[in-house]
C-alpha cells in the first residue's frame, strides 16, 4: 500500500522538513519505492511533481525537499503498488478540473474489483482503483450540484455518502482538495498534528533531523500536517478514527455533520 | 506575447539542449519574464513543470534543463502577460482530461474579447483567453465524438473548423498534443526544424553552446522541433504558413486534409 501525506495551514507554508521524513519513507526507512507525488496549491494554481521512481533517489524529490514552494494546500504520496504497474500514469496525486477549479486526489488503501461505470464527465487516465474512485468522487459531487459549487456544509454529506460506499469495498484512506476545502478520509490508518503558538521543535521518525518552529513561524501560524504514521519522536499526533472524514481550514478540523 | 517550443520524436529524446536556448528567452535573451511551464509526456502520463517566476531564474526551469526526462511528446511554453495577471494558474501549458488521456495546450497570440459560452465539459481556471480558446477546442471535439477518441484522419477537420473559428479573433499559434497525436497550428509565427539522420552538430541563438547530435543518437532517430522562432544558427528550420494545422507523427508532419 502508500503513505499519504497532507498539508492545510492559515499561511502559505513550505513543508520542507515534512517532505523530507516522508520522501525517506520511499525507498530509506520504507519501501515504497514505487512512485511518488506532491501537488501544492497556490490560490487557484496548482503545481504537481510526479515521478515513477523511488523519491529517495529522484532528482524531482531533490528539488522538493531543497525548495521551498510556500502553499496552504499540500496534498503528497508515496507509492507501494497494488492495482496498476509503476508508471507515471498511476502516481498520485491524481488531478481534474471541477467548477473551475483544480482538485487533487491521493489514496492509500486497496479497492478489489471496483469499476465504477456510466460515468459522464470524468474517465481514468491510468489502470489504478485510486483514481477511479476519484473520477467516482467528482462524478457524484459534480452530478449532485449541476448549478455549481457548493458550500462546504452542502458538500460535506454528498462526500460523506460517496466515500461510505466507496469504502464498503476496500480500504479506502484519502486526501482530497481544490485549494479551498481539504479532507481527509481514515479508513484504517491516518493521523494528525495541529503546530501552532507556543511552537516548539521537532524531531523527524525517519531521519535525524529536527527543526525549531519558534525560529520560523509567527504567533498567528497555524498548521495542519497530516500522515498516514507520525512523522516525528516528539510530538502527540491524533489519530483518526476509522469512518472518520474530516474537513480542514485554516489549519483546523472543522466540526461537520 | 509568448514564446511556443514543442518536441515530437519517434524515439524519447530529452529536450535539455533545445529548453537551454528556450529557457534563456524568459529574462535574458529576451523578455518573457511572467512565468514559464513544460509538459512531458511518457506513454499516457503525463508530467508538467510549470512556474510563474522568469525561466532564467527558476530552481524548477534548472531542474528541466539539467535532469534529462525522456519523451515523445513535450509542450513547453514561456510567458509574457497580455490577459490574466502573472499567477501560477495562469502559466501554460494547461491540462484537462479527455477520453481516458491528458490533453497538453499552450498558446502564443492574443484572444480580445473572446469569451465562449455555453461550457458543459470544461471550464477555465485561470483568466487567460489561452485557457479559454483550449476549454473551446476540447468542448467542441468531445461534443463532435460522443462516442470517443477518434482516428487522426476524423479529429483532424473539426479540430481544423475551430481553429479556424478561434483564428478570426486574433493571434492563435498554439500547440496541442495528448501524447499520440501532436497538433502545431500557426496564426502568425511557427518553425520547426526535422532532426534525422545524417545527424550533425547544432549552435543555440541565445546561449553559446553547441550539441554534435552524431554522439547522441542512433541512425534510426527522428526528431522535431517546434518553435515561434528558430533555436539554432547553424540549420535551417522551416517556416510554418500562417493558416496551416499541423498533425505531427514520429518526428515528421503529416499530410492531412
Amino acid at each position: 500500500m502508500c503513505q499519504l501525506l497532507g498539508m492545510n495551514c492559515n499561511t502559505p507554508t513550505d513543508i520542507c522538513f515534512s517532505f523530507e521524513g516522508f520522501a525517506a519513507r520511499g525507498g530509506k526507512t520504507d519501501d515504497h519505492r514505487d512512485g511518488w507525488g506532491i501537488a501544492f496549491f497556490e490560490g487557484k494554481g496548482c503545481r504537481m511533481f510526479i515521478d515513477a521512481i523511488p523519491s529517495i533517489s529522484s532528482p524531482i524529490a531533490e528539488l522538493v525537499r531543497c525548495y521551498p514552494i510556500h502553499s496552504t494546500h499540500v496534498i503528497a504520496h508515496i507509492r507501494k503498488a497494488t492495482q496498476g504497474e509503476i508508471a507515471l500514469e498511476n502516481c498520485h496525486p491524481f488531478r481534474r478540473e471541477l467548477w473551475g477549479r483544480y482538485w487533487v486526489f491521493a489514496h492509500n488503501g486497496d479497492l478489489p474489483e471496483f469499476n465504477p461505470t456510466g460515468m459522464q464527465y470524468y474517465q481514468p487516465v491510468g489502470n489504478t482503483d485510486s483514481e477511479k474512485a476519484f473520477c467516482l468522487i467528482l462524478e457524484t459531487i459534480r452530478q449532485s450540484f449541476p448549478e455549481g459549487r457548493p458550500s462546504l456544509e452542502k458538500l460535506y454529506p454528498v462526500l460523506r455518502k460517496i466515500t461510505d460506499k466507496i469504502s464498503e469495498l476496500g480500504i479506502f484512506n484519502y486526501l482530497l482538495s481544490d485549494g479551498e476545502y481539504f479532507f481527509s478520509h481514515c479508513s484504517t490508518k491516518l493521523c494528525y498534528i495541529i503546530r501552532q503558538a507556543p511552537f516548539a521543535a521537532a524531531h523527524l521518525i525517519d531521519q535525524d533531523l529536527t527543526v525549531d518552529f519558534r525560529e520560523l513561524t509567527k504567533p498567528s501560524d497555524r498548521v495542519a500536517v497530516i500522515a498516514t504514521t507520525p512523522l516525528t519522536d516528539n510530538e502527540v499526533w491524533t489519530i483518526i478514527k476509522p469512518g472518520e472524514l474530516l474537513a480542514f481550514q485554516d489549519g483546523l478540523p472543522l466540526q461537520l455533520a
